[in-house]
């Protein structure tokens, strides 16, 4: 059993009965294990769905970390992040943890999750602010523009079929094409 | 006590404390009624929930039947579509609508209310379609379009805050624009 699985098994079980009908007991029955097994990575449920939020919205930061470390700019930065955001998307771990919502949860618990996802809609809002600046991308309100985008990308999480017709990298790429064409610089 | 009040608690009360842990007397609490006042609308919390969305994805298709009888055509028609559709996402219900989840529902709710958000999501591709085809909107793929598009702007109900510095207008004007320009067929 790996901490992985544990994270994934609860990120469905939310999914499916709601955070707050949840129990450490259904995560285990999920994952065919006995509960302390599930103890044994994390002591409850506060805490397992903050480190979901933590893995999901770190695989995002990596990838924007890995692409800082590239030779690209300006808007082909953004639209590199963008293609590894949209096929994270696709994956069973984001997409369940994208589609985790924050009602009714602790101010803490709330405000910790929050600064996570921001620190992912920051990279987006960067990246925006420094295709402006070299001219790469065209005049426009970075926040509103960085919502779109954040959007168009979540919402993969929401329709995509693994038994659909097009494959991840296909979606990442006709949606990244959309979304960046209104971008670019004339 | 109208109708539309009681379906606005429903929601609000549904995202508050999730689907399944929601009872009637919860939401005639929330409207400080007495619970045969909400059974005088509706008799089950099911029938509730389907109103919900019932008249949530009618208030967007009312909108685009708007738009049908007007003289705007190709891409003028899809950023009609789309500002009405980013306005309505500001809107108490209809950002309480969208936010609702349908994991768990039986499968008869989860194909009706289905049928009722693919009604919508139909409108944008068949926008889309027409626009690429009286050369309007440049070729692209119809259904991902639609997606990103209908991703960015329900993503609206999930970040607007009554109290943010731009209005739903302006919301609605930046954000359609920056979807509108990728779009036009240069």
């Amino acid at each position: 059993m790996k901490r992985e699985a544990v994270l994934l098994a609860a990120a469905q079980v939310f999914n499916e009965r709601g955070y707050h009908l949840t129990t450490l007991d259904a995560i285990a029955e999920k994952l065919n294990v006995t509960k302390p097994t599930v103890y044994y990575y994390l002591s409850n449920k506060e805490a397992i769905l903050c480190e979901c939020f933590r893995t999901g919205c770190g695989v995002l930061v990596d990838a924007a970390d890995e692409i800082e470390e590239s030779e690209l700019t300006g808007i082909d930065k953004l639209a590199a992040f963008m293609r590894k955001y949209a096929e994270a998307m696709t994956t069973d771990f984001v997409m369940n943890v994208v589609r985790l919502d924050l009602y009714g949860l602790e101010p803490e618990m709330q405000d910790e999750i929050g600064e996570l996802k921001s620190a992912v809609d920051r990279r987006f809002r960067t990246y925006i602010e420094e295709g402006i600046a070299n001219g790469t991308i065209a005049e426009c309100d970075p926040k509103m523009t960085a919502f779109a985008i954040a959007g168009a990308l979540n919402w993969i999480g929401r329709w995509y079929q693994p038994d659909g017709p097009l494959q991840p990298t296909e979606i990442a790429d006709l949606i990244v094409e959309r979304l960046v064409e209104g971008l670019r610089s004339q």
